[in-house]
C-alpha cells in the first residue's frame, strides 16, 4: 500500500504526524501505548510523536486535535469500523509474522449480497477459499467466523487478516484447507444503528443471540452450502468469534450440536457464570459430540474475569474445554494469534 | 448500513454535524456544493450546517476542523481512497436511482491476490460475475474496469457501485450479464506513494501508461482468464475507466486491438490533441476492429477541454468516436451515470 505515514524507524520506533497548525492540543492513542501521547508542534504547525521501541505487530492508533477524534488521513491503512473507524501501523521485524503477507499461495476473497427475507436489510457475507480451491476436488471443511459489535463483516478480513493467516498456515501444512465464511454478525442492524444506547437495553444481547442464529442457520449457511462445496458433517464444520461473535459462537455452537462440533471463544462479550442459564439443556453430554471448545481471553482484557467465571461453570457442569489465557486487551494484537492458534486444531 | 449520520430530511436538506467544543471555525465541504459552508456551532459545542434541498444521489462531504481535513467518524460510509478517503451520504427519491441496492439478484465480487512478478508488490484485483454466473453455462463477455488516480482496485465497487448497476441493469435486460475485473490501476505503487509529487513528474504518466498495460496484460489477464470462463474475442472485451483509468483504457484498447473492440473513456486525465502521439500507428483502419470508442466528460470538469481536444483529434484523423458530454464536474456523480449509459452499449 501506499503508506507514508507513520514513519517507522528500524528497532521499532514510530513516529505519528499530523499538520494541525491551529490545534491547542493533539494527543495520539495507539494499542499497547496504555494511554494516550501528547505530540509536540514545531514552528511549522506539525505536530509529531515518538513511540518507545514497539516489537512488530499491527498496531491501531487514533488521533484526538483539541479533543475531536481524528483519523491519519496521510495514512491509507484504515480499519473500517460503523462506530470506531480508526488507522493502523506495521511494523515489521527480521522474521514475517503469521498475519504479513508472505510469499506464498493465496487464496481468494468472496462477497455475497442478499437481502434478508427475515429483517428485510440488505445483507453480506464474505467467504474466503483456500488457495488452489477447486469444487471438483472434494468436500471442504467450513469454519464460521464472527466478527466483534461495531464491526461489519469485512473486520475478520480488514483487521483480522483471516485470508492471510490462513494463506500462510495452509502453505507450511499447519492448517487444513478450508472455507471460511464471515457473515454479518448481527440479528438486526438496530444493535448497532443508534450507537451504544440500545446494546445496553434490557435482553438485547439475548435477543441478538436468537435473531443472529436464526440469521445464520436460515439465510447465510444455505446460500453456501449452495455455492460451495462442503462437508456437512458436524466434524467438518467449525463456528468460533470474538466478544460479541465469542457469545454468539459459544450460543450457536452449543444450541446446535447437529451442526457444529468445534467450537471458538475469543474474549467473549456478555458472558459469565450465569451465560450457561441461556444452555438448560446443556451438559456433559456434549463432550463426546465436540470436537474442542476452546475458549480464550486477554489477561488485561475487563471481559478476563467473566471468561474465566464461564469456563469454571463449564467445568461445574463436567463440560470439557480448552481455556487459554494470553497477554494482551480487548483487540485486535490478541485475536490475531488466537486465529493462529485455533485454526490449525480443526478438524482433526 | 448503521448510519447515524448525516441527516437527510425529506426534501432533501442535509444536516451536517460534528461536535468539536475547541474549535474555532469548522466548515463542510460537499460535492455540488461548490466552495465550502461554514459550520454554526450551538452552546454544547456541536457544529451544524444545512445544505440546500439537493436532488437525489451519493454526496462526498469532508469536514475542515480549524483547518484540519476530518472525515464524519459518526457516519460509516466511508469511501476509502489511499490519499483523500472522505465520507459519503445518500439521499433518496421516490424512486431507486441505478447505484441504490433494489431488490433484484445480485452477483458476487471477488477478490483475487497475487505477487507482482515485475514490481514485487503484493497486488490484488476485484471481479464481478452477474446473478446466475455459471462457469458451466458458456462463455462470458468481460469488462475491465479502471479506477482514477489516487483510488485503489476497491474504487469501482466502493464508490463507483459497480456491482449494484450491473445488478440493475441486467435484471431490467438493459445490459448483458458480463463479468467486471477492476485491477490496481499503477504501473508500479511509485505513483502513488509519495502524494502527488512524483505524479507530475517528466514521463511518469507515459511511462505509467507502459507499465500499467504490462500488469494488465502479463499478469492480471491470464489469472482472469484461468478463473472464470469467458469468451477470447476481441468483440466480447471491453475496456473502460475513469481520469487515470481513461487514459490507460485509450492507451492500452487502442494498442491492443486484437484483445479490445469496446473502449471507454470517462473524463480521462492527461490526453488532449497530443495524446495521439503516443499512438503512432492509429489511423482510420481502426473503426472497423472496434465495436465503441465512447469519450465522455462532465462540462464543469477542469479536464473537459483536453477531453474535447482529444475527440477532435481522433476525428480528425477520421477515427469514429462517440462524445458525451454531461453535467458535472470531476466527479463520482458524474461517473456513476457514465457506466449505466456505456454498459447497456456493449457486446452488441
Amino acid at each position: 500500500m501506499a503508506t507514508t505515514e507513520p514513519e517507522v524507524a528500524p528497532g521499532g520506533r514510530v513516529t505519528f504526524r499530523v499538520r494541525a497548525p491551529n490545534a491547542r492540543e493533539v494527543r495520539v492513542q495507539y494499542e499497547g501505548g496504555g494511554d494516550t501521547g501528547n505530540m509536540q508542534k514545531d514552528e511549522d504547525g506539525l505536530w509529531s510523536f515518538m513511540t518507545p521501541p514497539l516489537e512488530p505487530d499491527i498496531y491501531s492508533y487514533t488521533f484526538f486535535v483539541d479533543g475531536l477524534r481524528s483519523i491519519d488521513l496521510n495514512n491509507p491503512l484504515l480499519k473500517y469500523n460503523l462506530l470506531y473507524t480508526d488507522n493502523q501501523v506495521e511494523e515489521r521485524g527480521t522474521t514475517a509474522l503469521p498475519w504479513e503477507m508472505q510469499d506464498v499461495p493465496h487464496g481468494q476473497l468472496h462477497r455475497h449480497f442478499y437481502k434478508s427475507a427475515a429483517t428485510g436489510e440488505d445483507r453480506d457475507f464474505y467467504v474466503y477459499t483456500p488457495p488452489g480451491y477447486s469444487p471438483q476436488w472434494h468436500r471442504y471443511p467450513v469454519l464460521y467466523l464472527l466478527h466483534g459489535i461495531s464491526d461489519d463483516a469485512s473486520g475478520w478480513t480488514v483487521a483480522g487478516r483471516q485470508n492471510v493467516i490462513l494463506d500462510n498456515l495452509i502453505a507450511r501444512g499447519a492448517a487444513k484447507p478450508m472455507v471460511v465464511v464471515m457473515p454479518l454478525g448481527y440479528g438486526t442492524m438496530d444493535m448497532v444503528r443508534q450507537g451504544w444506547s440500545r446494546i445496553s437495553s434490557a435482553g438485547r444481547w439475548e435477543t441478538n443471540l436468537q435473531q443472529f442464529r436464526a440469521r445464520l442457520l436460515d439465510e447465510v449457511m444455505p446460500q453456501v452450502e449452495a455455492s460451495y462445496r462442503l462437508s456437512n458433517h458436524p466434524q467438518d464444520r467449525a463456528i468460533a468469534g470474538l466478544s460479541m461473535g465469542g457469545a454468539e459462537s459459544l450460543f450457536v455452537g452449543l444450541t446446535e450440536p447437529k451442526r457444529f462440533a468445534w467450537i471458538g471463544a475469543f474474549s467473549s462479550g456478555g458472558v459469565g457464570a450465569n451465560f450457561l442459564e441461556l444452555l438448560p439443556t446443556l451438559d456433559s453430554s456434549a463432550n463426546h459430540r465436540l470436537g474442542l471448545l476452546w475458549i480464550s481471553c486477554g489477561k488485561n482484557d475487563s471481559l478476563y474475569d467473566s471468561n474465566q467465571a464461564l469456563v469454571e461453570s463449564l467445568k461445574g457442569k463436567g463440560i470439557h474445554c480448552t481455556w487459554r489465557e494470553v497477554p494482551g486487551e480487548h483487540s485486535w494484537r490478541v485475536w490475531r494469534p488466537n486465529l493462529v492458534e485455533f485454526a490449525p486444531l480443526l478438524f482433526h
